[in-house]
């Protein structure tokens, strides 16, 4: 059972470091989305990180290949709209690609796309997706059932109700603010992936 | 003497095929920077526009160098604070790489990380940098003399103060507005491509 950290786009490049390198232990995969940040700044994050002993392997790069070629790291999540997934396949057969997904439809077309995982969301309510309801655990169910490819959920997981996540036979969870909003994130992290072996 | 023609980021996909199509026989290269639109419209265009019949080696991605990689163009320019030239050009030889720079000191540090040309600017004042002085033909010139790499010149350029660019022994010049805001961006494009001729 995988436990992805996604990067919450509102640390300066240092705080980003002292988390990234604090959880990188303890999580599978770390995703760098940080849209508002420029791909200098980007890149050097990557690097450092890997300087500090961060294993490629678990970081992942959000919507920029760019970034991941030239870093040398080899997961790239694609969000709505960003590089298609067929595309980045055909081109890059070892990179591993990610899609985010929020309904059956897109779930199956990130498939086809040869897609190596989808990430559904939202589950829950979310403090990213302010005002809009959850999609739930049955759609989430549902995706699962009907695809091949690995299902993460994201959205609004915390320990509190990650258990009716795990329920849903899900390949992992992903968490931003659980993890990266915490005052303890290391702890955070500790206590989510304590609970996901468990239910895994 | 090159003529580039930049998008100015405030056109319809619609649209910018329209106008590319109609000058891309007249201009050298055109650039896509179109920092609003998503990756996967901006792969969408550049593939009509192929379509359509537009060398591909007339195409320049900004900043993306991951669509120039998925699209088969091999010409990507750097603003600042986008990828570093010297990684491109390390990982990708075959491209043609240019950078953005404002002071002779950026333009040394493209020249020394191999970008094969340097855009300078803005040398007049511009639409698209309201309030900020133009850095002048003297700087331009002064530019053009310490580097070794083509420098090609940008910002407010018109044909009506092109000769003053041209006079200081660019590779080429870059416009924006005189094309894309034009109600005749072919004729406008003509119109500028005579008067560089005639000074190159």
């Amino acid at each position: 059972m995988e436990l992805h950290a996604i990067t919450d786009g509102k640390k300066s490049i240092k705080e980003l470091k002292e988390i990234i390198t604090s959880i990188a232990d303890v999580v599978d995969y770390i995703h760098i989305r940080e849209k508002c940040k420029v791909p200098a700044e980007i890149i050097a994050l990557v690097e450092e990180l890997i300087y500090a002993g961060v294993e490629k392997e678990r970081l992942v790069i959000n919507d920029r290949l760019d970034i991941a070629l030239l870093t040398g790291i080899r997961n790239v999540h694609l969000p709505a709209n960003s590089l298609p997934a067929a595309k980045v396949k055909t081109a890059y057969p070892y990179m591993r690609v990610g899609v985010s997904v929020h309904s059956v439809e897109e779930a199956k077309t990130a498939e086809e796309a040869r897609a190596d995982y989808c990430l559904f969301g939202h589950v829950f309510e979310t403090d990213s997706k302010k005002g809009l309801a959850g999609r739930g655990t049955n759609a989430l169910g549902k995706i699962v059932e009907q695809l091949q490819i690995p299902v993460i959920a994201i959205g609004g997981i915390t320990p509190d109700n990650v258990e009716q996540v795990l329920e849903k036979k899900v390949h992992g969870i992903a968490v931003m603010s659980t993890i990266f909003s915490s005052s303890q994130p290391k702890e955070a992290a500790i206590h989510l992936k304590n609970i996901v072996q468990k239910g895994g």
